[in-house]
């Protein structure tokens, strides 16, 4: 059948199930149900202190074909992932399903396991390129891949869609009754916001940590009551990996003219003003973005209500300019992040679900004006892919892309019109992760193409001295300059589902030939 | 039947249903599910923001028959649960249940809504003795009332026993999609704890403030994805009655007497140490036990992990003068402590759940070592009234009672010998409402009784020379020095059911005669 972004996707999916197909942004709000939570509770004079990860795999009861989840605030200094699935991988279980937030090259150990059966599905809603992105385009996992957003995996653990067994949680600071924070200890990373679900609605919770601190843990990000098990470990993750370096503005010419002209639309339509709220990723040419609208807020004197998503140095320095009131914080990228969020009270933590779910009673992005995306290709529909590369491998899923493209009053795809050689600007995607109709603007270094379906912007633009143009121009400017590429060929066999935000499926990734 | 503190309780409750007995304090823990939840999810550009309670009303589809939840961190300053159940009235809507956390003096109009069947059901954790009280006593409320613990009410409403329909939640802070905080605006009161399963739960949930901020609030307690209207009003509260002025140590010499012997037994045995918590009420006896326990950590210069519970600006000191590391508040009953909470990151909130609720996954009680109990009656059991006063009439309910005797390692119960000319250690207490097996001591100014199934805390103290006595010598005294008073006549009514924090029914309060 065809969705309506018009992609072929099965009716039903072996190991995956019935297909709901997507059927628009906002087909599907309405009534809803959280789904209820099964615990065991604990006794005064109970301990939650294991010894060992294996011990608390006894506790638990491991067993075949359960789902286990994990966060990905340490990104790729990640130790816990590893640990855990050694443990499990050394009794001999099988069939089980890594239920990561996000997942990275460290993780690589999960391509064996993959391959020997023990792990035989992964949902995630980050994915960095890599061995285990590859060894899923590869067809080696056994169930097709579940790619979801950062909003959409809360939907589906509130919603009971996706089940978790055992939550094991890396706790940067945890006590012996299971209160944990992210902000201090060795391997701080920050918020643990994308673990918040996992803790309110797994069957076992277990916080995992290097720094087991005296009763009670302060602050306290996730608090006991929501925590089975507490195992103290050497090191739950490398501090080089956890965090970057410091992220700045790009230098790229190309980059900066894009930012430039992104932030133009952004003053042109009238989006910057009091009370504006924005947010962007940490790429250079994101952050280049965030300059110029700085600027603009600046010469117009503007203070904005909130910046939110991942939050990058760039952003606290925005806040700490009295250029924000606030910011809504889901994933810290750099030490300036972390140490604002621990002594700022004005840089608050949200949980996933507050960042994005679609399904609750009013997510942070439905009140976000201003979004930044990227974008690997995108299509004369305004459809974005950030899933698969030009050879059909794939290279990420959607994180908040999605989330924040559908919440935004105006949604910004900055991107070079070419990359490597290849068109970015395509009559069809290779793979569809955000629908057209929740983009707004594709800002170019060749030119600026709006959404159709967006008059009132055009209205807004048209006397500007801004290059604006039919997307269609951008896609023949690019094939002027590349060529139109060959299609890449692929098999019958699903090897990942790509969910849309709401549980419905927006496309499916078929293993390239 | 007869439940195991002995009392005579019905098998079947008109209005209530069946029983489940009490059958001890620890009896009921293992597997447990808390409930699913309904909602109405939020699309990007719907508003929250409503006019009026009237159309609040409306939206939620109130009609006859409907529980209705109100928090009382206002206490006797709150508005809220007065102007809603007003347009309720109004509206001609009857047979409601009122879910208050707590009931005060101020909440007296309830009593004409009982008497003209718009309110037939009452569930109330707090209630301070007063006309609603009365009201409940004899018998005008059509349904018994429901008396819980400040933990068996999240219990309650987790576990789906206590089924919102509609929370109201008094917000002297929020923004107009919801997000609320309780240390700004002008009726400022500290945390917003008891109201936090309201919102996770209920299916419908409305802030109603007087101090609407720009978008996002901040600090946020309860945050805008549980929330579905928030409606502004003139006030939500009058001050005066919301904090009280400086709660200070008692200067009574019987008070100040029982307060040295209770820190005395503390320290003998053994608790005044490195990593000790503690919990002690508002009155003026309990501070002072606070005020001597205070000085003993200051001579043996011991560090205490926390002090729990509703703070007062006493405890706040012992935080700021390093004598705990942190506090946990669920409620703030002064300025001092409303401030604190609003700047120092060490005076931690927790949720009602967080606090007590006995089927999570851990309360903050379970960590308590010192619990600095009042008591209306206590009996040769050790069993604890602070229910029902001397003439049967209702007066009190747990609050954090039973909650806190059961997770504390060394429960007292501090109370001067008689009031009012009436024995308060007796052969039987009008009601349960704590449960003997968990209070360790009694502290009166004649003597001190230890509980025999502590035989730990009889061989620390029989070296002492602290005045330990069997409790039965207590009742003599007592009644030596008041007579035996004559036994209050009840009829068959059953005006109120008294639930241990585990939801089994301890005792029920008959109509007195």
């Amino acid at each position: 059948m065809k969705n309506s972004v018009g992609r072929e996707i099965p009716e039903y999916i072996e190991s995956y199930g019935q297909v709901k197909p997507f059927d628009g942004a906002l087909a599907n709000y309405g009534e809803r149900t959280k789904t209820s939570v099964k615990l065991r509770s604990v006794k005064p004079g109970d301990n939650k202190l294991v010894e060992t990860i294996d011990e608390v795999l006894d506790k638990v009861g491991i067993r075949d074909g359960m789902t286990v989840s994990f966060h990905h605030h340490l990104r790729n200094g990640d130790f816990v992932l590893n640990l855990v699935m050694e443990a499990i991988a050394k009794r001999g279980v099988k069939d089980i399903t890594v239920a990561a937030t996000g997942i990275f090259k460290i993780h690589e150990p999960l391509v064996d396991y993959i391959k020997s059966g023990i792990v035989t599905g992964i949902s995630v809603n980050y994915i960095a390129p890599g061995p285990v992105a590859t060894a899923i385009s590869k067809g080696l996992l056994k169930k097709p891949a579940v790619l979801m957003s950062h909003g959409g995996r809360p939907r589906a653990i509130e919603s009971g869609d996706l089940h978790i067994d055992v939550a094991f949680i890396a706790a940067p600071t945890a006590d012996s009754y299971g209160n944990m924070n992210g902000v201090q200890g060795k391997a701080a990373c920050g918020t643990l916001a994308y673990a918040v679900s996992d803790a309110q609605y797994a069957d076992h919770v277990v916080a995992v940590t290097d720094n087991l601190v005296p009763y009670p843990a302060c602050p306290i990000e996730i608090s006991q009551d929501y925590v089975d098990y507490v195992v103290k470990v050497e090191s739950i993750g490398d501090p080089n990996g956890i965090v970057s370096g410091t992220l700045t503005v790009t230098k790229d010419p190309v980059g900066l003219r894009i930012a430039k002209l992104a932030a133009q639309v952004i003053e042109a339509t009238g989006y910057i003003k009091e009370g504006m709220s924005f947010q962007t990723g940490a790429g250079g040419t994101s952050l280049a973005v965030a300059a110029e609208v700085r600027r603009f807020m600046k010469e117009k004197n503007v203070v904005g209500s909130f910046a939110a998503g991942g939050i990058t140095g760039y952003m606290v320095d925005m806040l700490n300019d009295g250029l924000f009131r606030s910011l809504f914080d889901v994933q810290c990228f750099d030490l300036k992040a972390i140490a604002s969020m621990r002594d700022n009270p004005k840089h608050q933590k949200m949980s996933g679900s507050l960042y994005g779910n679609p399904h609750n009673r009013g997510a942070v992005v439905n009140n976000l004006d201003v979004m930044i995306l990227g974008a690997t290709e995108i299509d004369t529909d305004f459809n974005v892919n950030v899933v698969t590369g030009s050879d059909g491998i794939i290279i990420g899923a959607s994180g908040g892309h999605n989330d924040t493209a559908a919440g935004s009053k105006l949604a910004i795809v900055v991107t070079n019109l070419t990359k490597g050689r290849l068109p970015v600007v395509k009559d069809q995607v290779t793979t569809v992760t955000t629908p057209g109709e929740t983009i707004d603007v594709l800002v170019t270094e060749r030119g600026i193409a709006v959404n159709p379906a967006r008059q009132d912007l055009i209205d807004k633009l048209k006397d500007t001295d801004l290059p604006i143009v039919p997307i269609e121009e951008l896609k023949n400017i690019a094939e002027r300059l590349t060529g139109k590429p060959e299609p890449i060929e692929f098999s019958d066999q699903v090897v990942a589902v790509v969910q849309y935000r709401d549980g419905t499926v927006i496309d499916v990734v078929r293993k390239p030939l």
